[in-house]
């Protein structure tokens, strides 16, 4: 622990400061340089933004759990989304992360169900069907009338495998499987796309 | 707040995440993107961390106040600083932000005392000679056997403004000040220096 110009000597135990400076570093991108900054400016000018903060940590840790159909976080048993009776209950839509939900009610008019693997099979890091909750969408795939399941898990080496045991599992049942299309991003230059992608998106080139 | 799929319609209250997520946007250099990230984050693999960071934030919050001699900030009532008998008490170091003392403990081997203003005068926004704890200082002058005041104030209008209002306060006990030295910083190529700098780098030329 370099930020120790406040202990109280090497016995010490660190100081609170240090502490909360530490604390800090469990945020995604923060660095012992961030934390310092977010410390000071929380003692200096926030205290009540940072008692607000502690307790919806508090909150959120006790109380936000996963949805039992689609693993979304909820403080509930069920979430909004699968509670909703406008939506169309046909067609679910797996992806890999709980932001891809948010990424994709914001971007497109989707309208079906979830289901979020929290993650993607990794065998070397212990990563199975089991952690991916994978047993729950195949209770889904049988019990409920679906159509369409929407493989919609990233576009890297892992994603690529789970989509296919995705795709195997609904064919067993005999649904249908999709998967985002891959191409050129929209606005992006071919010149700075790289080789894969633009092979790809040759391949799959469409009617004009 | 746009981050709401998870609400339970119009009329409900905020979900906890989203509460989680507008709560982590009082750090500074968060914005609903990187809080979102960091929710998500701290609910999916680190929970412990979360719980561990808001009882740091409570801590902190309740306990940490500023040492009655130099206003650093502290849990006791004066900081180790001050009562580290191995340092020189007859020079005091002041300085905008508990982060600067920080700073010029890590650079220097300055062994004196130290003074935190927190914050520089600024009539406009309302920080005057109270808020920057001068009577404090002026106390401080009068009552211990300070033979210099070295003014660590930033290199900005404020600080400059703020230096000069403390050397007439030390002036006026017959105290000795010294700013830090205004220059070329080193590693810098004159080129990318501003000129101003290099007014006052030229004018304070040293013999070789």
């Amino acid at each position: 622990m370099s930020v120790n110009y406040l202990d109280d000597g090497e016995l010490a135990p660190p100081s609170l400061l240090s502490l909360l400076i530490e604390s800090l570093q469990c945020l995604p991108g923060v660095g012992p340089k961030s934390a310092q900054r977010m410390a000071f400016h929380l003692l200096q000018r926030n205290r009540e933004g940072a008692k607000g903060l502690a307790d919806a940590l508090n909150r959120a840790i006790d109380e936000i759990g996963h949805c039992k159909n689609c693993r979304i976080f909820t403080e509930h048993e069920s979430c909004s989304i699968c509670l909703d009776a406008s939506r169309v209950r046909t067609k679910i839509c797996v992806v890999e992360n709980p932001a891809d939900v948010f990424t994709i009610e914001k971007s497109t008019d989707y309208k079906g169900l979830y289901f979020v693997l929290m993650g993607s099979l990794s065998p070397l890091d212990g990563i199975g069907p089991q952690e991916l909750g994978l047993p729950i969408l195949e209770r889904r795939f049988s019990e409920e009338a679906v159509d369409e399941v929407i493989l919609a898990t990233n576009s890297t080496v892992e994603g690529e495998v789970t989509a296919h045991v995705l795709n195997e599992m609904a064919a067993k049942q005999g649904i249908k499987t999709t998967r985002l299309a891959q191409g050129v991003p929209v606005g992006g230059e071919l010149e700075f796309v790289d080789q894969n992608t633009i092979a790809q998106a040759f391949a799959s080139r469409k009617t004009y």
